[in-house]
């Protein structure tokens, strides 16, 4: 086992890149996209079929785990991977975005939040130095400081003092994190769509030093166009030879268009929670299942795709078990989600390792253009 | 491939047997357990991973296919079999019972049954032909009888009518069958816990004539002692030479006590429905994985067991998911319950064929009776 946590790139093509992160739980290629496992699993999945779909690293959620079965439980059963039987890297998030999302149930200071459980009600602290031990006590690989984002759109005030918040507790997450070789502590950029508060922040956390630079506070409701602005300048503020994390984000075309500017990771819900619902993500777009005009078709969803939703089954099958509310339908459309994602992020490695990203997009978008196979 | 429905003895010990029924779709060692793939699917099981634990038929139940997706549109699509991607022996049951079970929804007569859909209301009518025509269209292996079956406890002249209309539905099922070389119909002996019903019900099939016999209109309410009192005498009043399926049992103790008087094949959904309620079957009787005992628990659910549940996961981590309602508790909890039926049928048939099997009983109860591992 490698001691070290490190990210060699390995080319460029425009602002694209492609490179490797190296853990001692393994490889993690990049640009990477990391299904969500929040509470221990990610939902409908095997661990190891979410590995056969090509995903090097999986994202923990520390509000769900501290809540339920809690960290120090996951601590003396000896840690999150062998909890969830994954072997591989974990990133955790710190709980603060989540946290914050609790609306009236939580209650912000300047040391930290206080909330309560949406479980049972039951009332709970995180801070800076709180979320380190919690990351610490799962067994996190790699960390994400302890940060405060608010929903956009919210006043320059607003987010500047939010951004500051969140620097301040960055300096406190370094000091609570520690040295601990093999672990990674990823800073949090913030400063909603003004660039000079991306700036300013970009500056503190270089001032820190992280093992890599998560772009926060993106993809809560902005939109696509303003995300894209966003990401015309914020990666570039980030040190080049460090790991740039898109956090949340995205649909397909939105992890291409960030891919383009430079982010290196991504992490995003869509493909597992669509999955549940009859969505498939397709080359040709989204593809709802459960529409009556599946109902008869004998095709794969995707005869390009080598999942077992594609190979082996109909979209009349896939069609009957999600409207039937069977749990082989959301395996079935999960494991097809995870797989196109990856099959994205592994296109998109070799087109940027090639020198024919552009290309390669061009052809991304031709085919969701063309829309999906019609009805026989 | 074979062209024959076949049924061959190969052991027998006291009152049970152990033999091989051979398909054109693959062989069904008997004893045997039939997992049950109500609309299509195992519930929370890949159709490859309810074989990798060892079943080698399945059950589909032609109620609820009828109503979605329906018989036409399955027919459509090639059939059961490559629906599901399950290429291995079905056996349909005829949806007799599973209409009577609506009650107030649904009105006999003696040519058949007019009923209302549980999904939508929608009117439709089952007769022995229709039922036949349906588990042809569905393509089954083995197909059902069309039958009706009065809940216990009823008065004997109840049992008695409701047996002699299915005695000529039976006649009419077999004249519908016809003869489809390589599909086997299976008749379904009725009578309640009377024993001169169930032998007048015995001789009536005989008299028409069919591939293999079920017991049906037990494990509906009488209990495990009057069930096997029953046992004691309808399993020898059918014919030695065709297998014997007992309908929708049951726990294990009652597939043991089966097997003890002379039964070859069995279905219950109780494996499956337990797997998603949290509670597993264990050679030490059953483990409810929900109890807050097992939440520190770092041992496996039953460290003898080869499933991926126990070989890969702590009772810890089964309580924390199945708890939390995660499709993996489903998944999980299922697949180590259908391995658990399994690995019963293939230790009964392993005891019977070297002539051990009282010794394997005596084992069987001594474990229960053990009860689960003590709390660490």
């Amino acid at each position: 086992m490698t001691a070290a946590f490190d990210f060699a790139l390995e080319a460029s093509d425009g602002r694209a890149r492609t490179g490797r992160i190296t853990t001692p739980r393994g490889e993690i290629r990049t640009p990477a996209f990391m299904p969500v496992g929040t509470a221990g699993t990610v939902k409908g999945m095997l661990p190891e079929s979410v590995r056969a779909t090509g995903a090097d690293i999986l994202l923990g959620n520390t509000y769900h785990l501290m809540l339920r079965p809690t960290a120090e439980r996951i601590d003396r059963l000896g840690g999150l991977h062998g909890f969830m039987n994954w072997d591989r890297p974990i990133l955790t998030d710190s709980g603060g975005f989540q946290v914050m999302s609790l609306g009236a149930l939580r209650k912000l200071d300047a040391d930290g939040v206080t909330f309560k459980s949406h479980i049972d009600g039951s009332k709970h602290r995180l801070t800076p130095e709180r979320s380190m031990e919690i990351q610490r006590l799962l067994g996190s690989d790699i960390v994400m400081c302890f940060d405060e984002c608010p929903s956009l759109p919210a006043d320059r005030d607003r987010i500047a003092a939010s951004m500051r918040l969140s620097m301040d507790w960055a300096a406190r997450s370094k000091a609570a994190f520690g040295d601990r070789p093999g672990h990674a502590l990823f800073g949090i950029q913030q400063g909603g769509l003004e660039r000079d508060l991306r700036a300013e922040s970009a500056e503190r956390l270089r001032a820190i030093g992280f093992h890599g630079y998560a772009i926060g506070g993106l993809a809560v409701g902005e939109g696509q166009a303003a995300m894209f602005d966003c990401l015309d300048y914020a990666p570039e503020q980030l040190p080049a030879d460090r790991p740039r994390y898109l956090m949340g984000v995205g649909k397909p075309d939105d992890i291409v268009g960030a891919v383009a500017r430079g982010v290196d990771m991504m992490d995003c819900v869509l493909p597992t929670r669509s999955g549940r619902t009859g969505q498939a993500f397709t080359r040709h777009g989204v593809v709802n299942i459960r529409n009556a005009r599946h109902a008869d078709d004998p095709r794969p969803l995707d005869a390009a795709c080598g999942c077992p939703a594609c190979r082996n089954y109909s979209r009349a099958y896939l069609h009957h078990v999600s409207r039937a509310k069977e749990i082989i339908g959301s395996m079935l459309m999960t494991w097809h989600n995870l797989q196109f994602y990856q099959d994205l992020m592994a296109g998109m490695r070799g087109a940027i390792a090639e020198g024919r990203f552009d290309a390669w997009q061009a052809e991304f978008h031709a085919a969701r253009a063309e829309g999906d196979i019609p009805h026989p």
